[in-house]
């Protein structure tokens, strides 16, 4: 096993080549977690997945089940490896739920949260390996004293422990600015609508104000209060187009309110 | 059922109060994801948990395997409402993994990333639901269209597909920062060495390097290299002083050569 050949031509086109972290699950005990690892990890980018000591994962069985695509190519290619091998070839990162409070204990402290990890991780181009433990216990101080970095996932104090397969869906997820290419997101989440567009619409509902008979100085409110609102939300153009056609209807009709009630000498506002 | 009642007096001391969100699950199929998102709600400091149409939770099934000390109180303690009183009650924002790329579709699109979520709901206080749909299916186009906002979580183009116990993980973990009052990380991840003890070892490190006899532009460029080193690296007190401890030894033993060479008329190295 070398960690040289990670990230190698596989077809996958990327800017920025870059060597992407393998996981490695230490002594799981439950398949089925390790199915839920192999999905994140496809979910995130990741493929490449070592086992210490695993349990066996049959194909009508759990790790299978909870692995979702999955199974198709992280699972089957698993490779089964020692802790030690992963020392010798690796940068790698232990995570742990339970972290020193301060430098009296090396194993356990100092430590990196994910998001302190992933900017770390930005700056080396090294085969590194996050590195998951049991269950039950995680991994033991004397595993953490032989790994080269150590990472905890920030939660609630009364019951910081994560799932083993939630924790390291939560990792890789953090750590996806380094794996994924590409999302299945657009480039933008909204396309604000072009300004002019947003300012014509502005005009209508001035209009639309003065016709309610409004006086001038709450006019003026009314027409802060929009533009303020529709500010904060970033309206998408075919918002706006929607808006200024619903309010050319009212306002020409609204006009010609006034038409018909100075034609027929009426109020413009029934009588109370 | 009201959305006024979240956040109230339960013996939680926060700084600033503010109301948490409640977690909804619209038709959760396997008891074993209502359990993971349970967990993952009692690890990011949530208790709230809605159900629509869920299955039977039994007691010695799946969910309550799955929940962890969840299963004391968040999932004991959920509730069976509809959807309808969830659009009635709350500021809801659906999760979806497919979004639209435009803005042709109002129902996915604009939508949120979970740090745009995060940053977001921050600025506003309002009792808000997070809602997911179901394992298979996900939240449908009309479920989505009665929803105020949607959220989509960034994942591998080719399977951006996550599983719905690991979805709700990542967004409860993104969202930590408004509902975790305090995590079990100590403030500090590194606590650096004062700066006078990092001198000193930089002191040291000088005889060091002066004692190996090195020429004065290399002394220099060693020199640097190991400022460069320690100031990347934030070394703990405790490590400053175990490295102060081992180089004041080695500096005694060299001067120690020296002064035995001299006096033995020897070669301070051996003779090659």
């Amino acid at each position: 096993m070398s960690g040289g050949d990670e990230g190698d031509g596989d077809g996958h086109e990327s800017p920025q080549p870059r060597r992407k972290p393998v996981v490695v699950v230490v002594e799981p005990e439950t398949p089925g977690n390790v199915g839920t690892i192999a999905r994140a990890m496809k979910n995130f980018g990741l493929t490449d997945l070592k086992l210490v000591d695993p349990p066996e994962l049959k194909e009508d069985g759990e790790a299978y089940g909870f692995a979702g695509h999955a199974r198709e190519d992280v699972l089957p290619n698993a490779d089964e490896v020692t802790f030690d091998e992963v020392v010798a070839n690796y940068h790698t990162v232990g995570t742990t739920a339970i972290t020193g409070e301060d430098d009296q204990s090396h194993e356990r402290f100092p430590f990196k949260t994910p998001v302190e990890l992933r900017e770390s991780l930005e700056t080396v181009d090294a085969p590194t390996a996050i590195v998951f433990g049991r269950e039950g216990r995680g991994l033991n101080n004397e595993e953490l004293s032989r790994l080269d970095e150590v990472c905890s996932i920030p939660a609630a104090d009364d019951y910081p422990v994560l799932n083993l397969g939630q924790a390291a869906t939560v990792l890789l997820y953090e750590l996806r600015d380094l794996t994924v290419d590409e999302t299945q997101l657009p480039d933008t989440a909204v396309t604000r609508a072009p300004e002019g567009d947003v300012e014509r619409f502005h005009e209508f509902f001035g209009e639309f104000l003065e016709s309610t008979g409004q006086r001038e100085h709450v006019r003026e409110k009314n027409a802060l209060l929009m533009r303020r609102l529709l500010g904060r939300a970033h309206p998408t153009e075919r918002e706006i187009h929607s808006l200024l056609g619903t309010f050319r209807k009212a306002n020409t009709k609204l006009e010609h309110a006034d038409h018909l009630a100075a034609k027929h000498d009426e109020p413009v506002y029934p009588r109370e």
